[in-house]
């Protein structure tokens, strides 16, 4: 419960030199939102210069020659983190975009079955895309209870299966709560049924291993703007099992996807690789920002990341229990270190008040509605005093009751 | 047929101090590729640096505040170039996904209908966008023949349209040979059915006024990349026009489209603004340099812009009749400056062999199959010095029989 506590865990910590990696402009910042916006690696300033200043700047068009395939170079890295192999990732569009066109990949691959299957706190634009798609096509989205703190049981998923199912689509990380879902089971679930299952990876690419290999996964996509530090907005990834990269296709049939482009031919006829998926033209900064960042986390190695990850996510919850308990705190996670992606949440009725609080005193959280803090620990930079700094913020603040003085109504929070 | 006249032309343009506002970093190097990548303009370099070390690197989470929205406030300077009002154009996504989300809110809005109307010179993406499209949802893709030099006429497209026809999708200005489509024109027409229009503004936009507002079009969509300057890959627009923005939906619900986004509520509830046609997180680098490469040509003025395309053109074509005809190129553009954009397309039997040439003797155009020289002539940048050394390197090589020792067959070219 004492700063040099926390001082001798970083000093043992075989991730602490990863922080010099990172773009740290005010050392006395505690910044625990990593898991919404990534900071900012140093390679990635450079790297973005290089490409904006000689290779636009200068190479202009000619540069086409470097870029043509840097999509799937930087697939390739995430591939790493995923376990899957070289040509299973693509980096393109947004998160939401490519949950759209492998939902309709899968729906068009299952033709007669008229269930997708999802959960009820499974992230808003997941739920709002899969929405949209079952009423488009007329069919049911069935909703499968997720405790909210707990996270999703494979039990309730395969009560909800049966052979009208096409399609199973959950995060493996909760955006709130961190818990895990298990990938593998729920997967298996799936496939004895004859469905799908597409899996939403943005809170646990590059915090916790996912196993997509193994599980024998169909088909995923993430995001890279919170723990690849890939920046603002940056690209997001889809993964297809190469088996299934010649059978489904993606519904928008953009020109980057056909065969022989530059031929423009009469009629759309799309490549057999992950390039199926690609639309339009690939954004060349925000590519390269998210393979940077991908590198840095694959340098560092998943299993070391997600382990330091546990151990931070396990001290915040130690010094939660000690101080902020009593202070009407709850934790919204799995309790168990195993059971939890990078980041905790921690219930409280003024929680959106304390976390304003908390930024003017330079701690920076976030939060999500009703109620909850959520604290997010980057492996690659977050170091165990800025949990200590952190926690003891939130205790003061909350003790001495200075958020009382702060707005009530959570207004527009990313 | 001097230089010296070359020359005198670029002392007497009114916009030759706006070369001032790009990296030049070779003088001598005649890029005649705009229309592909437009260069990087100096203050982009300059906001890239500012978006990415400090907005980024510094404020991190809290950047947003400024980013929220970014994506509107870049589509109202790109609405100042196409007769657009204030929230009608939005920053998102790629031109391809653009078109899809927008092609289907068309044909949503136009129940019973059966029929999309596109020209079989369509750039790619376009045609393979609404192929998809029109095999998806079981109704006919009619192809009105466009001529590959003089571009479509709009009694050609008239006479494709009846009431079956949902949506007439055409683009304004031709990727290869130049030429403008009839905007105003046409849309008359389409309307006259009952149809909706859904114009690719990517040629057009930057090079050309857009009379979107003067001919009541519905819906637009155009690139950033080329006429606007904002670097490889950089997210592209759409537009809906003010009184559809209620009425028509896209069909990919993502959650930056929902009202109070960060409710997270249950069900999907579109926003009633430009936004409902958002889906994921807005691309924050792309953006950037979006409105500071829109706002470069504002500033110039887009009549400025436009008149000073036609002169550039009208002068390669004058060099080109002089020189390069006796040499077996043909011009496969329209022969009117005020019937073309801001390229204009050379045949040749030899045209890519022609093409590489070029680019050995640095000179810079692209090719597009099967056999055309596209000249891109960027008003802002591109002197009438520039167009003369570019047109006597094709007389000297051709003469010279340089080319003939490259390959035949194009490779990828973008």
């Amino acid at each position: 419960m004492e700063l040099a506590h926390a001082r001798e865990l970083d000093a043992a910590d075989p991730l602490r030199a990863y922080r010099d990696e990172f773009v740290i402009a005010h050392d006395g910042l505690v910044y625990l939102d990593g898991n919404s916006l990534g900071r900012l690696p140093v390679k990635t300033r450079d790297r973005l210069r290089e490409v904006v200043e000689r290779e636009w700047g200068v190479d202009l068009i000619r540069g086409w020659s470097r870029w043509v395939d840097a999509a799937r170079a930087a697939g390739d890295v995430i591939a790493g983190l995923v376990d899957a192999g070289p040509g299973e990732v693509l980096v393109s569009d947004s998160t939401s975009v490519n949950l759209y066109k492998l939902a309709v990949a899968a729906l068009d691959a299952r033709p007669g079955r008229t269930v997708i299957v999802t959960d009820d706190d499974n992230f808003p634009t997941d739920r709002y895309v899969l929405e949209g798609l079952a009423q488009q096509r007329g069919i049911e989205l069935r909703m499968v209870h997720s405790d909210p703190d707990a996270g999703i049981a494979p039990e309730a998923v395969a009560a909800a299966l049966d052979d009208r199912t096409a399609l199973v689509s959950l995060s493996h990380v909760d955006y709130r709560s961190g818990a895990i879902a298990d990938l593998v089971a729920i997967t298996a679930a799936a496939h004895a049924v004859g469905a799908l299952t597409l899996w939403d990876l943005s809170h646990s690419v590059g915090s916790v291993p996912v196993p997509l290999g193994r599980a024998g996964a169909d088909l995923a996509v993430g995001c890279t703007y919170k723990h690849l530090n890939a920046g603002p907005g940056a690209p997001a990834f889809l993964y297809v099992r190469s088996d299934l990269q010649t059978v489904v296709r993606q519904p928008i049939w953009g020109w980057w996807g056909q065969r022989d482009q530059f031929a423009m031919g009469p009629a759309y006829d799309p490549v057999d690789s992950i390039e199926r998926f690609q639309v339009g033209t690939p954004p060349i900064l925000g590519v390269t920002a998210v393979r940077v960042g991908a590198e840095l986390t694959a340098a560092a190695g998943i299993g070391a990341v997600a382990g330091k990850a546990r151990a931070l996510g396990a001290y915040a919850v130690e010094l939660a229990d000690a101080w902020l308990a009593p202070l009407g705190f709850t934790l919204a996670s799995p309790r168990e270190p195993e059971r939890r992606g990078a980041h905790v949440s921690l219930a409280h009725p003024q929680g959106w008040q304390v976390c304003q609080a908390l930024v003017d005193a330079g701690v920076v959280p976030d939060f999500r509605a009703p109620d909850r803090l959520r604290l997010g620990f980057a492996p690659l930079y977050t170091r165990f005093e800025d949990v200590y700094r952190g926690l003891v913020a939130i205790r003061d603040i909350v003790a001495a009751g200075k958020h009382l003085t702060y707005p009530t109504a959570p207004a527009r929070v990313t």
